[in-house]
């Protein structure tokens, strides 16, 4: 492929353009994109200019930049990721309108957890999920679900660290988190209470693709208090009315 | 930005083969990537080598190549569509469990209309909508509220055609889409009985941004019956719903 002077690919650059943009900054003057992108004004500017003109990146009437319709609708339309969803959907809506606050579908992606789909009741308790949003494995209900069912050589290098702690009930812990994992994959379940936020307890379980292998983990969170199990039985019904659905497609 | 010998620029390659990926093609080998996107086979083959080094794509176990997780996330963790989606989402989640069948959103883009969401039930009526696909304006309830909208110029290109008959019932006549878009204007909502299918209704509203722009469509698709003009009401109570939350945003 193309290289600059520098070596590096157009396609790097296309990716590192991508990657300035975050949920908390969805537009950007070419400015910032160039300056996040690690890349010369001129080069960044070309870059953008370029990217507009296919619909990677749209122009708001105030030029600053933002991601484009087409690049999502390319990235959506054929990708395994949305199909995953769009057959467990129904089922999510269903055990959301049960269980009230947050319900969430989570892949495995790298070395966290990937969030496919959230759907949240307008009062629900506080969560850091958001759709295309990722979380580490080792402090997510889901997480833990999809490290527990995940090869070894990447269950010992998360194992391995760094494991951050986000409250004093976050384990990190390596010979504590690896008994954690064996209780999972033989109560096919997880309850996190305040692992993320005090106030908040998620509960997670493993959704297998037809081959038995777990291909995604349903949740939800839910307020940290003494109905938080309640949601246990409700939760692996729904991933097994999902598995059906993978199955039978 | 570096181009090859044929004058056409790497980024316009990228496209090009991620456009190759539709939804009935999911999965593909390299060959038909590179014969899909009209690349000699060993640029194709080393363009598709990187993007899936980036994870725009992903590689099977057969060596089939798909649309990579990555690339969804960066389309979708900043995307203004994605952003609108779930703001919509808990209201569009009450209209479906009313309405049943199928409830979604789209926006114009082009000369079409994009679907963003989609929700549909495990026996609604039939429908040719999924997320992020696109149907033409003059033939579907969300395309032509979003056309009643959309700016004189655009109006007059697609009502010059060519205007596609997909039943008997598809409104094809440009003078009376010209009379049915004014109507729409002035009604706030359209009701299609059979343009796309003989056994389907469609019905949108608009959805207005803070500046009473029109942003998007909510549409439900309900069987072709006496009760189809019913979901009228809830539907419009759902876009002041949707404006609401779009306002307060």
């Amino acid at each position: 492929m193309a290289r600059s002077t520098s070596g590096e690919s157009v396609l790097e650059r296309v990716v590192r353009i991508l990657e300035a943009f975050t949920p908390s900054d969805r537009a950007l003057t070419v400015g910032e994109v160039s300056r996040r992108a690690g890349l010369p004004a001129a080069t960044g500017s070309r870059m953008v200019a370029e990217m507009v003109a296919h619909g990677l990146l749209t122009r708001d009437a105030d030029r600053r930049v933002r991601v484009g319709t087409r690049l999502w609708e390319l990235a959506s339309r054929a990708s395994p990721t949305l199909s995953l969803r769009e057959l467990a959907m129904p089922v999510l809506e269903e055990l959301h309108a049960l269980v009230g606050h947050h319900a969430q579908l989570g892949v495995l992606d790298g070395e966290q957890v990937l969030f496919v789909e959230r759907l949240s009741a307008e009062q629900a308790v506080i969560n850091y999920t958001r759709i295309a949003a990722r979380l580490p494995l080792h402090a997510s209900s889901s997480g833990l679900v999809l490290l527990a069912h995940a090869p070894p050589e990447l269950q010992e290098r998360v194992l391995a660290g760094p494991l951050a702690r986000f409250t004093p009930s976050t384990p990190t812990d390596p010979g504590e988190l690896r008994r954690r994992l064996a209780t999972i994959r033989r109560d096919g379940f997880v309850v996190c209470c305040g692992y993320l936020h005090p106030e908040a307890t998620g509960i997670a379980v493993p959704v297998r693709d037809e081959h038995r292998q777990v291909a995604a983990a349903v949740s939800v969170i839910v307020p940290n208090d003494e109905l938080a199990r309640d949601r246990v039985a409700p939760l692996a019904a729904a991933a097994r009315r999902i598995e059906q659905r993978l199955a039978a497609h």
